[in-house]
């Protein structure tokens, strides 16, 4: 199907080949804590902490997470005929060492130093997919949220979510072409909005392993299907206030 | 307000006195491993990874979060009569060294040695709030959905969200007791899942770390609400199909 795969780097060509127990002085990009805190109760107790040794100077965000939806609202586009040509979410297919898996996650990278969360998913978007993204001009406190901590109870890193708007009827977006550094290995594919929650069990039954962020959208959506009486009188109330 | 806070374990009084680089030797609970891989090109890489020491044997699973919504389906409840009272997800703030930050999270625990995903979320549950919930009939295979992977790039935790009910008119939740452990502090509360978004957003002002489980749930909503239209689509397409 049109748009169901974008760019192809045989995420499943890789595999490990071993793993071993790494010192911490010889470890580059993460490196562990021994946190010394006083309980509620002002008794001393110790925590073990793993943290990335990347995050920029000056700022509490280790990582952008692009939540792109891309449409096509132009008179010739699809984007609103049937449910198979709607809104679809931006993902991405690549193997991580870290689980032996491949996985699917948003597009992602790490925020350079003097840029905003917002410029570096723009700027991500375009090097991981090629698309010419944009931040919703209606959303623009909600499209940036906030800081996400990924396991507080393991670790520090974090990221923020970004939602960004991929047009596709601008010509820009017509043959998006990847710029990816050396080492990187891609795959962008795409699911329908209104069934992400079961394509990703879908997926997850093939073997990918599912990223949490993209797991939580879709679950999140699943429950606002589930509690959509209720949720619908948000509207309601809005304007009774 | 009723409801909004059920228990009180202070948990804005600890705070973390120092940190220190650990050897991983000394560690107990979490380990750092070097990976060599071959990449999709044949090409021999090396990746590094921070994993818990403590997930059970025969399991893929290290942790189950529960997404337990507090309904009052009674004629007396005021469940569905103004969203101030309509349903509400539970959450719990709980100081956390690995940040230095109280976060809000879901509750959650990791996975004992011969328990599935499910019971482990009905008992953490109990333990960590006092609330007998049960899994969703109508919604066992969604209940469960897939495991999560935490952080990809960076770490092999992952977590399986799972959806309870937790019937308010069920005489054993009138009055929830708690039976936390020894050096736990965790403060329950719950938000209105038709506000959840905004008030998660309020929260990260206020200086709490959003759990990204937590706040992938609310993006997802709001991305529900902000595509209801195509969305909505979904159940004709059913109907058709």
């Amino acid at each position: 199907m049109a748009g169901d795969k974008m760019s192809t780097y045989a995420p499943h060509m890789a595999k490990n080949l071993s793993m071993e127990t790494m010192d911490v002085s010889s470890a580059k990009w993460i490196t562990l804590k021994k946190i010394q805190y006083l309980d509620p109760q002002g008794k001393q107790r110790v925590w073990e902490s793993a943290e990335r040794q990347t995050r920029p100077a000056n700022s509490e965000t280790d990582a952008v997470g692009v939540v792109a939806v891309l449409r096509d609202p132009s008179p010739t586009g699809k984007g609103t005929e049937t449910s198979n040509s709607g809104p679809r979410l931006l993902l991405q297919k690549q193997f991580r060492p870290a689980l032996g898996k491949v996985t699917i996650e948003s597009p992602s990278g790490l925020v350079d130093e003097g840029e905003t969360p917002a410029e570096a998913a723009i700027r991500e978007l375009r090097e991981e997919t090629g698309y010419v993204g944009t931040i919703p001009d209606d959303a623009t406190a909600a499209a940036e949220g906030f800081v996400m901590w990924n396991d507080p109870g393991f670790c520090n890193t974090n990221t923020k979510m970004i939602f960004v708007d991929v047009d596709l009827s601008d010509p820009r977006n017509r043959d998006p072409k990847p710029e990816l550094e050396e080492g990187e290995f891609i795959e962008s594919f795409t699911l329908p909005l209104d069934r992400l929650w079961q394509e990703l069990n879908r997926l997850d039954g093939e073997g990918y392993a599912i990223d949490a962020r993209v797991g939580g959208l879709a679950q999140g959506m699943e429950m606002a299907r589930q509690w959509r009486d209720a949720l619908g009188k948000e509207g309601d109330g809005s304007k009774r206030g």
